[in-house]
């Protein structure tokens, strides 16, 4: 009875959308606000967001880019500035009117993104090449009204990102920087989040609102539809000739500069949640997970119970010696199969059962959360683990491959592509190019252009929709 | 020439309030935002954030501490729900009225504090003793609107500040973790930025709106007025009642929460900028500067620059061997005393002068900011630098508590008080206790009680105001 009360009530295949959200809410990783379409990070969510800021954070700081602060509110008349971008931004901005009791004078919008208020300063900041590039991440939320249904991570109206605003001399330089982070992004997600992307541009519809264009990281998730896992944009003068960020270069001539900005969001950890979980609730890769190993010790004598403490407590030790997240769960009147449902729900990648028939044979059972496969594990083998947490993390993102292939398809005939979209995935299909085509398809099959590959040449085909002479071969999906 | 425009324009002494804002922005630490009381923190400012956030994480990890994330919108009527609170902070928040065109419904707050977003979560999560305590701590920022003159990192609109919100099931343990964190608090501040603080309880009239009482760290400024450093207030069950965080203990009795909330903000860089900085700028104690060492190489020759840069190089890469953080300026075409000027406005610990007569001598010169001392380093000492940083830090401190010391005095006479207090410094003075006295104090003086001291015992004395006897030494002053 218990066990059914706290488990997950329907299974990741029958009921996807329901099923995420009890994941979510369940194994305690967020909870919502009280107003709609807020939510609230408890200890073990946001522990996996600060494993990921910690990440990018070191891959930044390689490469060149410092952290600075920016406050949330941004006036109506520089948010205005650029004028696409903020008749993109404007039907979700919050806004302040008063403090207090107050009316404030010049609105205040909530900062939706703050590529009008960073380049307000670093039109003051920047007045020679010597003061270039300028790079600068921003950790940060950023929020944007959400009027259709939201969802914890995937849709809110504010939401934990990191937004980099960088400056430089020349056009190369920047494209180059923007390139540099799509990089970044591909193999921290890859690596940490055992999520594998894919890279591309976006579409001209799909670019955001400002940029020269948009590159992207996108993911299919197991009920087809796409999730787009972080932009990186080439923004060339667009916003430096009205923002007036000018640099005096060695000649002493001035240039507007070239511009680029970036950003992920704890979107990851809503990927993460829907491509490595199962029925039994969350699968965490081992490297973000907020504790990697639990232990837990089984035992009915007090005579045992001493035996099996002491015991667990020296594996603990010898785990923690080399950096490794552990956790004993040693509470009383609870049993070892209630425990070990609570730890499966919360996707602890590896669980550890000592009981005095292990200690007799010198031995622990390992359970892996991923595979759900149990072995045994002589004592003087403990040191193994560190090993075993780095096979599953490889496995993980194998076994995420695997699922993102399946869910790939090359796709020639419109017929078949409005019929299998029903069911989602990747489709690789030719585009001529032109709007009315994308704007159709969408229309037709609810399916966007992700984005076109960067490799995208020296094929031809014949546009999907028109059934022109095509070169273009993006990747639709229908999109989250 | 270019040295006067570029340096600090006033002294210390002269002009504390513009010297402050000068060494603020001309250090590249922050800059104003276009929102009037807003500020923007530059990387060199928001590191020494980011110095202290890790600091104090450590701190509070291994106090079982963990971090979480909350919204800043909070609703009108959740703020509204503990009324004394609600009253205290009304007159200074920012409503949001409108999302795109449309207006929301009950008007939201942002975030001035999180008591009250955080606990009617709480009362969802807790459920019995198991689940206590809970210990959880935001890093964000809290917005209250600042009417008065704004000063960066002092008065602001939006500030950055942790707020810590634990929950316990007896009155003991809630207390003792007040008192915990006023420690973490206390030896953070002396140990990273060499400010010494006195701690104490606040009186009635000064205590955190909602709390049962407040402790408090505060410091005196070189200007003779004091700053709060931090606060951990005891909620007692103040906010358990109204917001409902219950407990079934074990006996299966429900029982009201006790709880803390407690935080320190980005004033502390404010104080130490005020406590240490001079009149070339900004001094940076070693543990939290960005740069710790800036080593300039001096040549004239070609042949001169190739030698000094290659063994500046080598220094370099030694000195990063021990996570020392270093930056070399090679510019060119700026002179070394530019670039002496240039660092000391930004307050780095340590320079490193090298040039053909160094090498010639086998050594390099070492000039300390904080000091101003210059002294002569064999190659073979490199390896001492780090020393000598710790040194730095060390006699900092020590300076820095002369200056206090300086700036406290035992007064019995009232007369006395109100001439000195023009002046300003911490004055210890007997208080009979009653609000009135205090009232009165305010009233002639601008002073109030910064914090009556914890030791606060087996003294007698008269009243400084009404001359009745008393036992309490409240410690007065005028605040920022």
């Amino acid at each position: 009875m218990v066990k059914e009360k706290i488990g997950i009530t329907v299974s990741k295949k029958d009921d996807f959308s329901e099923w995420y959200t009890q994941v979510v809410l369940k194994a305690k990783l967020a909870d919502y606000a009280p107003v709609k379409g807020l939510i609230v990070l408890r200890p073990d969510g946001y522990s996996i967001w600060e494993s990921l800021k910690n990440t990018f954070d070191r891959k930044f700081s390689q490469n060149g880019i410092r952290n600075g602060f920016l406050p949330v509110l941004i006036p109506e008349s520089l948010l205005g500035k650029e004028k696409k971008h903020f008749a993109g931004f404007n039907p979700e901005v919050f806004w302040v009117t008063h403090s207090g009791n107050n009316e404030v004078g010049d609105k205040l919008a909530l900062r939706p993104t703050s590529e009008t208020l960073a380049y307000s300063l670093y039109s003051k900041w920047i007045k020679s090449w010597r003061d270039l590039p300028l790079k600068i991440n921003f950790w940060n939320t950023a929020l944007r009204a959400e009027i259709k249904a939201t969802k914890p991570f995937l849709r809110t109206s504010e939401f934990l990102w990191q937004e980099g605003h960088t400056v430089h001399t020349t056009k190369e330089e920047a494209e180059n920087e923007v390139f540099k982070i799509l990089e970044i992004y591909k193999n921290t997600v890859e690596e940490e989040l055992a999520i594998p992307v894919l890279i591309g541009k976006k579409s001209e519809k799909e670019k955001f609102v400002g940029a020269e264009y948009t590159t992207t990281m996108e993911s299919i998730m197991p009920d087809g539809k796409a999730l787009q896992m972080g932009t990186s944009h080439f923004l060339g003068q667009n916003f430096s000739k009205p923002f007036d960020v000018k640099f005096a270069d060695k000649d002493n001539v001035e240039h507007f500069a070239w511009q680029t900005s970036w950003g992920v969001s704890w979107r990851l950890i809503g990927a993460m949640i829907m491509v490595h979980g199962d029925d039994q609730g969350l699968v965490l890769p081992p490297k973000v997970a907020p504790t990697q190993v639990v232990i837990v010790p089984i035992y009915n004598s007090d005579d045992d119970k001493k035996r099996v403490l002491e015991k667990t407590n020296e594996i603990k030790e010898q785990l923690e010696t080399t950096q490794i997240r552990v956790h004993v769960d040693d509470r009383n009147e609870i049993s070892p199969g209630y425990k070990f449902n609570d730890w499966e729900m919360k996707g602890v990648p590896l669980r550890i059962e000592i009981g005095p028939k292990d200690i007799q044979k010198q031995q622990v059972v390992l359970a892996k959360r991923y595979s759900g496969e149990k072995i045994n594990l002589g004592f003087e083998d403990i040191g193994k683990i560190d090993e075993i947490l780095n096979e599953i993390q490889v496995s993980m993102l194998e076994s995420a491959r695997e699922q993102a292939k399946e869910n790939t398809k090359n796709i020639s005939g419109y017929s078949e592509f409005k019929e299998k979209m029903q069911t989602g995935g990747f489709f690789n299909s030719f585009w001529c190019g032109k709007p009315e085509c994308e704007e159709k398809i969408k229309e037709d099959t609810g399916a966007d252009i992700r984005l076109i590959p960067l490799d995208d040449k020296n094929k031809e085909g014949n546009c999907i929709y028109c059934n022109e002479p095509s070169t273009i071969t993006p990747v639709f999906a229908r999109g989250y």
